[in-house]
């Protein structure tokens, strides 16, 4: 039987949030390769071995899939979110172009999901109605310099941001150079939405202000929404407020 | 009975994109509201409610639903892709903001979905695997000079560009002015992909670079995308190169 590689997106969470493509590409699969956590939410299968494996390995585990896949097994890959959104497609696509040339005749798919973005944005209203931006704050693999270029040109075309990965143990303080860095050149009282774990049981969103937004709120479970200077929110009654970017721009100015 | 409004993203076409949570909002609808190609896509059932409607009447079409709701029934505002990005999602919070104050009460939610771009990112490898941004060439509602900051704003940080609306017969020239933007400060060996109709019949793919694309290749169904400095094509044999956005930054200079 022919390899096959399928990268499949998971969403972020709950199984209501997996289309179907991406369920049927796992069900398909002799062999399951993800970060454990993710290989934890498939259900166990007779016959279907998993091999999870931790986080900050992506390359070992494309490279891991790729090997499988060229012996004729069925991988999936699997990928909280959007496989193709800071996950694991790029990893897969950077481990066939530095690997074997054969790979480069695997048959390999990627499945679509929904990202951590769309998830929160659907929680709060329509925060990323209009131009957005999505920025990663890591800089394991890129330089700080460039998150702070792409922050400000952010800033420059008055882009609404998402933010991942803003926080990790080991990298504490980015997410307060972040928001400094936003201080001094975007109104103090643009919303910021901080999302933690959206679909899951420790849901907990946080709407603030830039001007009195508490950077720590943002740890490796959490998606930062920072707004345009047309984003809002709509007050009502009982609840937290929605927010909002219209699709118009400039309209009241 | 309560009202209640759905706002749910259909994915990009075929039904394999379609989440569960869409399909079950939809499903539960006593009125399906949409654009009339998105209503036509739901199968009829008995006793549920079809209210097609044309393009470009986003804010009628938003108001009506929201009635509806008031009224006691179960509307689905139905859209393609996700609701949250250049959909339907920000055209009914703005007619909450601006309607009958008793709205703001209504039980609404947002049903994410699988946006264009991420099935074409999706069928093209991993062209979105870092930082990117999305912008719309349509200018009905906002003014063309902020297309154009936020283009070079988006060169300015090396962002990955996914182009939404890039043509309509209104305003064929958009395209080309943009492309002219863009070759006025990027590489024109920057690759750019045209996708049109991705996961239908019709589903059509152009791999060019910035300096050989013919931007009247997009129409009112095509996304763009263009890479980043980084972004670079994986040849293969006997097929379309695969596209990389790798996740490092800068590593080979």
């Amino acid at each position: 039987m022919t390899g096959r590689l399928a990268i499949v997106g998971l969403g972020p969470g709950p199984d209501c949030w997996i289309a179907p493509e991406a369920s049927a590409a796992v069900a398909a699969a002799s062999d399951i390769v993800g970060y454990q956590p993710y290989v934890d939410r498939i259900p166990e299968r007779a016959g279907q071995r998993r091999h999870g494996s931790d986080n900050r390995v992506e390359i070992d585990r494309a490279r891991h899939a790729l090997i499988m896949a060229a012996e004729g097994r069925q991988v999936a890959v699997i990928s909280g979110g959007d496989p193709g959104v800071f996950a694991m497609a790029a990893a897969v696509f950077e481990a066939i172009e530095a690997g074997d040339p054969s790979w480069r005749t695997l048959d390999i798919t990627v499945v679509p999901g929904i990202s951590a973005m769309q998830a929160v944005a659907a929680r709060l209203g329509a925060p990323l109605g209009h131009d957005f931006c999505a920025i990663s704050l890591s800089d394991n693999l890129k330089p700080w310099a460039i998150v702070e270029r792409r922050l400000r040109a952010a800033v420059e075309g008055d882009f609404v941001i998402a933010l991942y990965n803003p926080a990790s143990k080991a990298r504490p303080e980015r997410i307060h150079q972040a928001f400094e860095l936003l201080r001094g050149c975007k109104s103090a009282e643009t919303p910021v939405a901080f999302a933690r774990s959206v679909g899951r049981d420790d849901e907990r969103i946080v709407l603030t202000t830039l001007g009195d937004a508490e950077p720590a709120t943002a740890d490796m479970s959490t998606l930062v929404i920072i707004g345009s200077c047309e984003t809002r929110f709509i007050d009502r009654p009982g609840k937290s407020p929605w927010l909002l970017t219209p699709r118009t721009y400039g309209a009241g100015r």
